[in-house]
């Protein structure tokens, strides 16, 4: 039976807003990186993203949200710093927590997939 | 409360055969029209999908699978018509209990979304 346990199941955790993709995996991955640089230009950069499709996915959360996420400082070279809404915080915490828990629930339903698949 | 309703999780349940993907929604919805059709080209059809992209799907599941998923019949103007492997009749409703499991795991997730989120 070596080579079936080659085989898993996974899924990306996707929170929405009525049809619309409120925040992913990829949303994650940039509002994190946007604390840790406080600059939606340097997260971009070291993301290796365009500034524009970053820029796009951030006033898409912000546009969705029933509160601020992203919070932009006007001024400066890169048109102001930028940082997250104690909103934003709770909001990466709580998907993780989700994502977390959907890991934990994947890793059990891989753990029959030997004597379930074939 | 009202418009936080609005808010729900989802996930797509993929299947992956070390990192490769395996068996994905997309897969299964092909599978089910080429056992409806009886053919690739028409499945492809009936799915807005080129031939070439449908082929290139249903070829590599095969090469991934341990097991054959599609048998093609030889001749005829279609390159003749295609089935299912009884392996892949099995395929599908493994793949179809899981995602079923998932959407119910989902919805339970969904249940407290008003009261954790904000």
């Amino acid at each position: 039976m070596g080579h079936y346990s080659a085989f898993h199941y996974n899924a990306k955790l996707t929170l929405y807003r009525e049809d619309e993709v409120f925040v992913s995996d990829v949303h994650i991955k940039l509002l994190k990186q946007v604390i840790k640089d406080g600059s939606i230009n340097v997260a971009a950069k070291n993301l290796k993203m365009s500034y524009q499709h970053a820029w796009h996915i951030l006033d898409k959360v912000n546009k969705l949200s029933p509160i601020p996420v992203i919070i932009r400082q006007k001024g400066g070279r890169d048109g102001g710093g930028c940082n997250l809404s104690p909103f934003g915080f709770k909001l990466i915490a709580y998907y993780e927590t989700k994502e977390k828990e959907l890991t934990d629930y994947l890793e059990q339903m891989n753990q029959d997939i030997e004597s379930c698949f074939f």
